[in-house]
């Protein structure tokens, strides 16, 4: 069982477990810090995740140049040997990029890209479905797609994730909406695709996401406590009630307390690369616009890792 | 007078009058169209307006491939001759490519640069300064703020305004936010800064934005019929209000009419399109994720087209 | 365990199991229908609810003139006999308006009131709790919080929750949020309060919310349907997965198809008069500005409740 | 002229100047200060204004209970004895009460009442014009539309203001979104209807409004300053480019200042009755849920007062 879902050979089945949505370790505005990388990813592999999914919102794709995310993309693959499967974040408002992006993930031998919608002028669910229509065959590899409203002013309504079903190529989909009542649409979904993954992004809602049908989650925490998000999948998935209660309450701790240490929306990847710079994994060096932590929050940051720490013992 | 408005040699003073924000004339998604772009530019050069913004919002910058945004410089920059300043949209979500499309657009002999905030994950006002104050020297072309709230979910307060326009190389604010009273507040501001360019958005606000001390319009309309909107900007600068009146109401007519006949937000750039496809100008293809109106929405456009002539006559 | 969830006989525990937010039955504008009352408040009693939730949103509470909402309080409480508590809805932008509706409660033996934030111009979190402060003494019976920032635009923030449950005359929280994410953290301050008691007003989060340590649900199906929702419960509280599963599929299927046959927010009181008047409990009469559905929506609800039923026995 | 402004015999041609949005004086939660009602009334009223309107979002009109509303109907209306039109706002949630205010303004001798959208539920347009249809045929009195979407959630669409103007009870506009356009589109439909009012509430946008074919302001400073406001509207109505420009100026700095001393959206009004505080015209007491300024943001508005009065003198 644990084997199954951290290393499931291919996509013809859900993707189960854990997929963290990966920081991007970074020396500078445009260089990538490769020694952390490769500690990053050994890091979280050691942790029985079943995935990793980069150049997400978490690892802040956006704000990175091309450049650097093909260099990213293919560091990364390198580094992980197929231990797991690569998911790539294809986010663009450029189809042309979004392609781009994807053929960089085919060649370096990731296993998925993920595709939230465009998001400068927002566009109606027609226009979305079409845009599907003309992407997916243009992508070397099967698609997630990536619900997040909150970001993209545009969500895949649930009719245009029934009518994405009827794709092959597109294979699953992340929700980020923190929206609960969705999700349990889309997994009421399920049933027209045996294979599909549904995947929830808020830690806070993972043990929910599985009770209500879901595969796993791609939660940011994963990054830093990669174990933790493990083990409460598990035992969700295994309906060990008592001991959910137990880790999720960890969850909430963290939630509760590193990633409302900042005002901002941002202030969830600042406090995730705070703590792994606490942990000596990498650097917190955070991509343009944003900033890390200063002195008195990265203070807070530390005495958090020390109570979660004496709690984990 | 008609003549500094039209060419001024520099940016020394404020840009006064209409700098139309100019579609993006395509053969498909990754080509661009040379000849209609040709055409394209003299038919609004004739209109006597004051500049060129490409790569806006209107130009669907934002979904255009570097490749062809640079080839569009270059071609809409030869094709100007310096007749007027072209300023080119910078706007993106990595700091890298923002700096990359600057120094084409230098390279290419434009007159600035045009920047919204990043607008992927928002950003805080202090993250927004402090982003300015990292990019600005990387860019080699003086900078214009462009405040679009609706569509990059961060606004340009007022006091980033205020605080920016310390920097000399900020030279300038185009504000599409439709808040007339924000519009007042930055007018208010022009006295720290005699040579600041203070630009309205939305074309139904240019006459008032004009009585509001600003220099002009970047207005999507002009795309179509350029003399127009510098014959209400005139109107508007010159006090003539019985003048103002007659123009502004053939304005509206346009905005109720070609910008609401499709229900998205991107029909305000279907409607231009359509319209200057029917003028034999260019072709009104979209970049993905949007679409060219079909025949029925053409019709009405037709329709508009031949009422507004009437009128015009 | 049944006995104690169906009849508190006070609320010095936390309030467990079903209370549903009941319709308010009309005959006209401003006119009680009498019978049709007592036929509902018999029929929800039926399905073993542990409470009455009257005047709420489900109730258009807003929109009853005063005297109307009296003799509504009064005729209810008189039909309930006490064999539930009844908690009434005092939600005003009037403080003292709310105060009078508190004394009608207790005057004619109702248990608790409702309030949610005043709701025209919005108040800062300080201001509320100032509010709450003031209010709180004025109040004849305990009070229940009720978050629904969707109408009232201002939520109770955990940080004024944390400060209510100081006051002991401030007994629980009613979640209309459908924020998973903030159930989850309102739960978290349960151990503060252990009378507490913390409720779902989603349907579609029912046991989701029971798994998350909460008391139990305010869902507007209970009008129609409470068994299920009562059952469902019972089976979230036990950790019946299997059932849990079975239950919550109906429960979708109601939310699926009888809240989505309108277009607005109020399709759902609709939805729920309507299929409470194809049984033949009470009319479908909605007070303005909101009007029941017309013959093709009827037809709908029609269709959907033969389908339940056939599946239901 | 002037007198034609101050004095409209009838509403059967456009109320044209400024209508205060009345503060409502009180000495507690639920008590009328009369003496200084009076003085209020009589120092706005010799500021040359065309009306009043009370029981407005600057009057606090809906934290008011009911029978405090009737007793300041009455005593204004007294006070006022017919020198100026007085407005009263009905807007509710509940049908009846909205027509039990309505009654009590007609018995009270006020000219017309004042209509935003039911605010808790948020209703469509199609329920919104049939609303209209049933209230209209029960009001004693013509009927002003308010549009005031931010507190409301639901605006007047302008098709919904066209299907109104069939309505001759129906008798005009008072526009206080602060979209611009909207007010444009809202001024061209004015040919419909020669005796329509237009009235714009945001006073940085007074200006601007009669510019636009707009009839005059409801705005809120003009409790403090009404000559001001007076003023500006003459000259904007003359046409006197340059007085406008130094009027607007002033009513900036008091928008800049008056109105931003607070954080929340209440600060407006605070900042009025603080102002008119220091001016010994009324007490500054708010009805909850809010509450006056302390004594630092009390010396701010004292220094204000000072700088305005020195510039003007």
């Amino acid at each position: 069982m644990t084997d199954q879902i951290m290393k499931p050979s291919s996509l013809s089945k859900p993707l189960c477990g854990i997929v963290p949505p990966m920081v991007t370790p970074l020396r500078d505005r445009d260089t990538l810090d490769g020694p952390s990388l490769e500690r990053l990813i050994e890091h979280i592999l050691a942790g029985g995740v079943s995935g990793l999914f980069i150049l997400g919102t978490t690892g802040e794709g956006p704000s990175l140049s091309y450049r650097l995310r093909k260099e990213f993309i293919e560091h990364t693959c390198r580094q992980v040997r197929g231990r797991v499967p690569v998911l790539v974040g294809i986010t663009d408002t450029a189809f042309v990029e979004s392609v781009n992006v994807a053929r960089w993930s085919a060649d370096a031998g990731a296993e998925a890209v993920v595709l939230a919608p465009p998001y400068y002028l927002p566009e109606g669910q027609p226009e979305l479905q079409e845009y599907l229509d003309h992407l997916v065959p243009e992508l070397p590899l099967p698609l997630f797609l990536y619900n997040m409203p909150a970001l993209t002013k545009v969500s895949f309504e649930l009719e245009t994730i029934r009518r994405a079903m009827d794709n092959p190529r597109i294979i699953g989909l992340k929700d980020s909406s923190g929206n609960m009542t969705y999700f349990h649409r889309a997994a009421g979904l399920l049933k027209h695709r045996p294979d599909w993954s549904l995947l929830m992004g808020p830690e806070e809602l993972l043990a929910d996401a599985v009770f209500a049908g879901g595969h796993g989650g791609v939660n940011g925490g994963a990054n830093v406590f990669p174990r933790l998000y493990v083990d409460l999948f598990l035992a969700a998935k295994a309906g060990n009630t008592a001991r959910v209660r137990e880790l999720h309450a960890r969850v909430m701790r963290i939630s509760d307390n590193l990633y409302r240490i900042g005002r901002h929306p941002s202030a969830i990847i600042k406090g995730i690369k705070c703590a792994l710079s606490l942990l000596g994994v990498c650097d917190d060096f955070m991509a343009e616009p944003f900033h890390r932590f200063r002195e008195p929050e990265r203070a807070k940051v530390r005495e958090l890792l020390k109570e979660l720490n004496l709690q984990a013992s």
